[in-house]
């Protein structure tokens, strides 16, 4: 019984990376990660063809195996909708590499953290030189790429900053930026969620591991709030440690400090030279975004104009919707992408 | 590569009907339909060994894949969280059959409809007939039942009302119940939502089958009325009747009327018998379902009562959840049925 | 000092009157009432002249003094606008009559009731030959008119079918109408609250008396069915019954009956004659209203259709707006209202 | 005809102040000021004894009348309320003065600015020694206090920690603190409310003027922002600067910190001083305050502590509320101030 439709046309390899970064990780989560490797239609048939390849990264809370979730009725997923475009031939093939980056708090946020892990050395020099050895990818950035959605999109954008020689082209949608705007409304309303737990958000996480998760309204707030702490923000211990006073929410200014470190927004000045570099850039996201992400992606937008990053490099879209079920986005950006890396 | 983990310990046949009273339905929709059957661990063991069988049905635009999705972080799909309280043998094992009652509209209320189809006829004189002939089940009424969360729930209580014969338990979780609570707030927001499509609902839904489905609020409100019209109150040539004038929203008597026949609080009285005649029924809700099924398991639990089923046959709970997320209920109504069906 | 505004052209004398109707009224609420009668700019200088008059009518919770309110900065209030129209010649003038009905329970819907008082005769046989004997009217019903909001609008809707021997006009603000989608939404949401309280809605209603009003979120909510069920549906002492179930929410379809015997929409057709006579109708709603009197209003209109209504006698308009806070359609009203019965 | 009921005890003289300060205002407001004094029962009859006295500041968008606004049913106005605790002796009488800082933006937020006038001068160095040399005050520090709601909050602390030689008590209700808490939310949304003006906060006010105040729902969040940025951060011209881009929502640091300097919580460690010289100090905000006040109150109690205030001169409570239909407070802390200022 297979995961995918009959017409599938292109392959899924479902494969399993050991990890040496991500050995004794602080959160005891497996060194041994799964990866997804799709193909297109063709790719047995052409065995010198190679091909660009894109790096896919969930969002928080997410696992592989959610890329094959029927995402509702009238809906296809990710890898069925963009398969569909190759078949059809409406944009080059391209190699999709599904990278996992899960940790016991939801994410890893696609950094290295001292409360996580190693997550972004393991995908820039693990994942990638392992699926080049194995797959007939254009081993090089002007054809490799980096795209995700939500915390994925924040992954695909300060991947793309930090390693230009690895990534040459990425796709962010609703993707974590202006950090203020995403975080500041949910800091306030978690202060009154955690009048319930004595202002603990450990008390929290206890009674949260307890039971069935999501249950309590509070549940994915605090989580998330926890979960970026442990990769933003561990003390010396690996402790997540919150930017904020868990009575009155003031900031506490050291702390904001090493969030605001990963905001997009404010990377983008100190890697202009990177962000010019790409070959392509998707941004876009939901006008009633619930976490102010359509002004992330307009402040970002914005601040490649500054870094100097020429206007038809960027491909930039509010859509009418919020955060959630707006993965139809996914292959959109695929297809613009496929037509500015084709060899 | 396998839909489910490693350490199944069951087994899950995707099987195929070719139906015979579905060939022609009104809508064109295929009438050869999936099937999934759940054989649980030891099935293969013990050769001789009969079970009890539950049929699940599933929600309004679901569809079988969705059985299979990772539910979030954190949690499991049903299939899996089903199979390990098997496996840890905290419940009686039980064959679980997972069908198929798909139309374009997204649904079919299970009922037989000149709108839609003959779904109810389908599960109950093809459905269960294939699966007893196929499948080591106990092949009697006292050890089949039938469950479903929302319109499932309400497939759950119509069909054991309607069959009693064929089945003698079933659960329902925010199952569909006392429809002017159901639905009445939601008719009203849909004249709101029509003025927008010039009180034609018709008109919306030419627009929803042109692009991406649920990107505009208003989409899954009005394919909802749209379907259970064509489940509940067809026209003479199959086209659906809205209960309600679409620009003043003032009921349609007469047709809001063959509407509230499918309604289980009001169908109660009339299947008094059938519902004594239950081995086990469990209903739940959350506390604030988006559609107030809480009141509606409130009084179907009501009519139960009023009907003369024994308080100690019924298994009620209110939970703190909303309409969303909550497959979590299903395990837990599925071990307690497990308990007392088992031979 | 001055309630009213240093340049107010007309006056406004602040009267009381000794009911004989509501003397020993159920709730043992006042019988001697205030009653404020504007006279417009020029009344003292014409001491032969004559003029219309509109009886305004407070909604639910309101009494007299709210008139005088300020409806917070950049607005005035309602006898202030309107006065300022008279005074600049935008409109005819008229005599302006504010009646008050209030009881214990918030309000009286202008009905007579065993539960409440008098009030619709109060209104009819008291306060309108009242004003009659001692203000310049012109005393006959093709120059007397009724208007409200809310409560006050459906008490100016119900007042004119019943005696269109005393009133020729009328306008309503998003007035009580199409009661299905005005209460259902609130009843369902009342079960709930009533949780807290053990299903039993005097349980909070001692609680309400007992502390400052509307502090908690279910106050508003169910006072108002508290107190429309005082009006509509008292038990034969008196006692309001509650017209659905309040732990299921299932209608009582005897007490819910006699609710929907007060609903403008299923009045008109046994007043059509009296609807026909008027000279003037004005209805108008928010798009938004919270109690879906947008919908109301639309299905009032329709009613009036039906009845034979001439089109050019109704003047009909949705505004963008919710149920407060719009006390500035009023005066609008009141200047369309004085052209057509200007004498 | 008196704009108080026939049993209000004391008395309130409707005063004008001709002021000098304000006189040549930017925004061509009115320099002849109305000024309410309120005297409380026994006043005349005991002609040598003087009182302690409360200035009483509006929140936003507050003008002088609605101090005497009927607050719905069930409920009395704070002139009303606090005078029948004078009346029953349940505290001991004080003089309450209100103060009117009403500007064409709708309000002053009690401080001088270029954008608006000099409306905290005005309020120390004109209202006090007017009211002083015509009412029997206690005319010092030890004897004066000043509460307000709000904006009205945020004047009583502010002006208290600037000009402790005039003020020694404060009431703070829902005042405003906090300033990332209380504004971001709202900045960000406003961002999105812009969109329908370009971008250009004077497109909407220039509509906003030309017709009905407050029709739309994004005329109160646009009129605040508008409004403190003319009292906080007005350019040389006086021309309202907003502390954010209107198109990114990106913070203007430059503007922001001009805000900033203006909250509460950061005001405090340069004025410890002043507040450890307070006799009383009352703070208190509702649970779920649409502003998030109530993170305000609990930061601002925050500060007091790290100022060094004793903790028994502070009266702190959070109390289940939003930010509206909260003036039931007031009397509370009147009655409060009156027992720690009584002489």
């Amino acid at each position: 019984m297979s995961l995918w439709p009959p017409d599938f046309a292109g392959r899924i390899d479902e494969r399993t990376i050991d990890s040496r970064l991500l050995r004794g990780n602080p959160l005891g989560d497996p060194h041994r990660r799964p990866l997804w490797v799709y193909t297109p239609p063709g790719y047995d048939d052409e065995p010198e063809r190679r091909y660009p390849a894109v790096y896919m990264l969930l969002g928080f809370t997410g696992t592989l195996p959610a890329w094959s979730n029927q995402p509702g009725a009238f809906r296809t997923s990710v890898p069925v909708a963009t398969d569909a475009l190759f078949a059809r031939g409406e944009a080059p093939p391209m190699i999709l590499v599904f990278v996992d980056a899960w940790t016991s708090y939801g994410g890893s946020q696609y950094v290295d953290s001292a409360g996580t892990g190693r997550y972004h050395s393991y995908l820039c020099e693990e994942v990638v030189p392992w699926v080049d050895a194995r797959y007939r990818t254009i081993p090089d950035r002007d054809h490799r790429a980096i795209a995700g959605k939500s915390s994925g999109g924040l992954g695909a954008m300060i991947t793309s900053m930090l390693r230009p020689d690895l990534f040459g082209a990425f796709a962010t949608h609703s993707g974590d930026a202006l950090s203020e705007a995403q975080y500041i409304p949910h800091f306030l309303q978690a202060v009154r969620d955690l009048r319930a737990y004595g202002g603990d958000v450990f008390t929290w996480w206890d009674d949260f591991r307890s039971r069935t998760a999501f249950t309590k309204q509070e549940d994915l707030r605090l989580l998330e709030i926890l979960a970026v702490s442990a990769c933003f923000s561990p003390g010396a211990d690996g402790t997540p440690m919150l930017p904020f006073d868990p009575v009155t929410g003031v900031l506490r200014p050291e702390v904001w400090e090493r969030w605001l470190r990963w905001d997009p927004v404010r990377m983008a000045p100190a890697h202009a030279e990177a962000l010019r570099s790409m070959r392509a850039i998707w941004i876009d996201a939901g006008t009633r975004d619930e976490w102010f992400l359509d002004l992330g992606a307009l402040a970002f937008r914005d601040a490649l104009g500054r870094a100097g990053v020429a206007e038809d490099t960027v491909r930039f879209e509010l859509f009418e919707a919020g955060h959630v079920a707006i993965e139809y986005r996914h292959p959109q950006a695929l297809a613009w992408l496929a037509h500015r890396l084709a060899p």
